[in-house]
């Protein structure tokens, strides 16, 4: 076919003002809606074509909900604002000085940037780790830790040996900031209960789940001491091995032939490092900013996250601003948390300064305001740190339903959620319990019994 | 670890006779529930956890519903009937003189047998087609036809070249049953409806949707000829362009450099064949029988289907029975149709058999009942053919889904399909239109332009 050329030349009217927006998480979409009826185009870049609510996305890994039930397109969410135009692209490299975003699919010149692409795991430098322990980031990411969780029980039914079959029925959750109690308490609640009668060879409530946490306590980041005791009570209560101040020192592969996936746990208490076999291993500790950042050639901090002016913009370039996980912002002694509230914020507060700055106005400091901590175990257990006040069980996990399904709201039909949530709930069922991807069912590791022999 | 060796020996009781049933589809779960009080042990073999209700699979092909919405864990039907048995297995032989099923996971012996593993696809000899024209039988195959569905719609909205862009734009359904039908219709009118305000630089709209026949009308097995006619015209009423009497002679792929993918069609009435660029063509023609029913050693049809007796067993193999669509049945002066209710009946019919030999009884001949023949072809089009009457319209619209929330009732809450439909069909909305798969939301086409520019 031949090429068809560049677009023709725009005609000469004065155009209002780009805003590229990297990156359609909870601090992009948060800025080009703050945009909408600013006197500015958007182009809202990412390389996904939907917004996740990743704080449930453990729920798509624990079988509990569908993908669709936590993501929604981005040109759905922005579909009636009409200055916003969504693209479908990688951002590879900003060049600051052109004022252009370098993309998979040519380069989009801005007049005011705003990069949110968030952060992803870190390996601590072990990035090898990353086959064996899958992070929790994206949709596919859980699709995966989904099918190898419902895998391995399939394989633990029919398998004979005692070692491996209490390996494929061992899971190790390393970090315990809230993705990893959250998933390790869902795993366990799961194993005792959804579907402890679809098996008839083992018990899949003699499950192990293992949540290794390198600090003294469990939800270290962002909790007061008195709810991670909360929480490492309420683990505790429903089986799951916590094990605190250890760290993870080796995590091996599958080596069919000889040893099952493993991890080797290092603590100051034990002597030895200790191992543990288990099939399915969840990364849930460090993250790194993505790498975006670095291409803008400003300082950032150790874990590659921006170091942002009080605006939230960086050095030298007022017209660009880093939101959300990707920045490194001074609040008080601190810095801004990397959770949604503050995502949600400073998308908003750079948009805003995006919008005066058009206006000829000055930009302002941005402001962080905590709405507080939200953490769940299990059914009708959960934690909460709101405004100084501290309180656990059945209240705080209510709250934390009721913040989740009003946040869900801004991209699906609230009264489907809580549908869904409450037949979840009363019926105890798990929905979405499909495994999935191009291999299909086969088993991962298929031994030599003779099943139903 | 060392080879755990085979299971002991089975202690010296008289244990109940072993039915295996291979196929979690709805002759072999019709086939498990029909033994549920039944003196046998059953065992199900299937190599996906999950049993598909495939008459809705194109609804996840067009982004409506999820998969969850449409499948269950084989495990979690069966869980309460304590007779049966669920192995995540491919079944790979049968060895009938030894009584024996060989899977990638060992061998399973039996004493009554039920074949149920049903067709694929058939490319007519052209098996290099499928990676181009894929076709929709799983729901892995549903969701690679959604991802490539989304990312055209992507990638047109940002293609400068115009006939780049109506080759994104194009979509080619070769073969008119109802999958075919069905598949054409909730495309064209998912372009001129929902995501219609999405897009900025392209009108959905204009999308074209060809369904390509080889006979000479659509839905032209089981339907009488007048629902064909009006399924015909309720197709090009919604801007689908209907080809009959047309034959597909070649599939090209994406040959990026030189041309979009494409199809020729030729037809007695076209001196030349005509050549359709489309980056989205998809199989709904041929079917072939799994080809676990070759192994038996018995005489096929040339679609693979083994020929059954009366009583749908094997000749010389009283205790082995082959049902669904492996089968081939003879029925009055035709033969029983390769639809869900004969499946279901065939399997409900080989387990009634089997329990009568268990009783020391006769086998009897299967009687199929004709329950007649349904397609929807979009919001409020439908056709229907039920003991002799005919209809189409708003009124075949709502049997066609009475009956299928009646009949996923079998496995998934009623309410909950109930509501997901009425409120889809409300807010009509499309809930998955997400694209997942490892490589991400990265265009499959990558074109140098500058987007936004």
């Amino acid at each position: 076919m031949p090429d068809p050329g560049p677009n023709p030349p725009a005609p000469p009217t004065i155009r209002p003002p780009h805003v590229v927006i990297v990156g359609g998480g909870f601090a992009g979409l948060a800025a080009a809606k703050r945009l909408k009826h600013a006197p500015v185009r958007v182009t809202l870049v990412d390389q996904r074509n939907h917004h996740l609510f990743q704080p449930l996305l453990y729920q798509v890994a624990t079988a509990a909900l569908s993908p669709a039930q936590i993501a929604a397109p981005i040109r759905a969410v922005l579909s009636k604002q009409k200055n916003a135009d969504v693209v479908l692209a990688e951002a590879r490299r900003v060049d600051s000085p052109r004022r252009v975003l370098e993309t998979d699919r040519g380069e989009i010149p801005y007049d005011y940037l705003i990069l949110a692409t968030g952060a992803t795991h870190s390996y601590f430098g072990h990035d090898d780790w990353s086959r064996t322990a899958r992070g929790l980031k994206t949709i596919d990411d859980a699709l995966e830790i989904r099918r190898r969780f419902l895998l391995a029980f399939e394989a633990a039914e029919n398998e004979p040996g005692d070692a491996r079959r209490r390996a494929l029925m061992t899971f190790v959750i390393i970090g315990a900031g809230p993705t990893g109690v959250e998933t390790a308490g869902a795993i366990a609640e799961i194993a005792r209960t959804v579907i402890r009668r679809d098996f008839r060879h083992i018990d899949t409530s003699r499950a192990r789940v293992v949540l290794v946490e390198a600090l003294d306590r469990v939800l270290p980041a962002g909790f007061p001491r008195q709810l991670s005791d909360r929480a490492l009570a309420d683990l505790r209560a429903m089986g799951v091995e916590v094990r605190l101040s250890t760290r993870v020192t080796h995590v091996a592969p599958d080596d069919s032939d000889n040893a099952a996936p493993h991890v080797l746990l290092s603590s100051p208490s034990q002597p030895a490092p200790e191992r543990v076999d288990a099939h399915n291993i969840i990364w849930a500790a460090g993250v790194r900013a993505s790498p975006l950042g670095a291409s803008l050639g400003v300082p950032t901090d150790n874990a590659g996250r921006v170091i942002v002016a009080p605006d939230l913009s960086i050095p030298g370039h007022p017209e660009v601003f880093v939101t959300g996980d990707l920045s490194r912002c001074a609040w008080k002694d601190s810095m801004v948390p990397g959770v949604c509230p503050a995502a949600v914020q400073m998308g908003d507060h750079a948009a805003r300064n995006i919008a005066r700055l058009v206006a000829h106005a000055p930009s302002q400091p941005f402001r962080y305001v905590d709405k507080g901590s939200l953490a769940t175990i299990g059914r009708a257990k959960a934690v909460a740190s709101i405004s100084g006040m501290k309180f656990g069980g059945l209240s705080a996990w209510l709250l934390w339903a009721v913040v989740h399904v009003f946040y869900l709201i801004s991209f699906r039909n609230r009264v489907v959620v809580m549908l869904d949530w409450a037949l979840a709930y009363l019926f105890f069922k798990r929905g979405s319990r499909l495994i999935t991807g191009e291999r299909g069912g086969a088993s991962p590791t298929p031994s030599a019994t003779p099943p139903g022999a």
